[in-house]
């Protein structure tokens, strides 16, 4: 599996706004036929930090994933509620076997 | 659910023995009743850095496992073939339902 992880420190007066938009696109993301689990947490020490755990077959179907209508919205959308960029790092799973995901 | 997300930075001339000592981490907390998930990963732009996504039901389910047999042995094979300390971020879920992990 590709897994994306991104960080995400939101301003605290757009966690709500964040919220609501996210599960949007973490809805709308789980459709897309290259998905497998889109994740959204919330730190349990800081409400304004959030991560997104995307997980797709393969690379390509990140590639698909960012050119959505719905991927495209969102980022657009929370551009201005983050309190500093957004960090993001790609992985390859290792555990557990691709058919247990 | 509660997640705990790991990042761990290994010597380059230790990944094969902390990919093998982790899975061993890995299978036996899957093991626990109340771990959901515990999926490894390896960054695709460095093979050093490696990403633990760890799903337990609840904070005490990440108590209990803490008190393992295993992670007390992994916790301590490891230790020195960190680069440097490792990060652990702990969150709670926001999406999924919890019905849906």
């Amino acid at each position: 599996m590709y897994v994306v992880c991104v960080t995400v420190f939101v301003k605290p007066e757009k966690v709500k706004e964040f919220i609501e938009a996210t599960l949007e696109n973490a809805t709308k993301t789980r459709q897309e036929p290259n998905n497998v689990r889109f994740d959204v947490l919330q730190a349990e020490e800081d409400p304004n930090r959030f991560f997104l755990y995307e997980v797709y077959k393969n690379p390509e179907g990140f590639k698909i994933h960012q050119q959505t209508k719905h991927y495209l919205k969102w980022r657009e959308t929370i551009a201005d509620w983050m309190a500093q960029p957004r960090q993001g790092v790609r992985h390859n799973s290792i555990f557990p076997e691709d058919s247990d995901w």
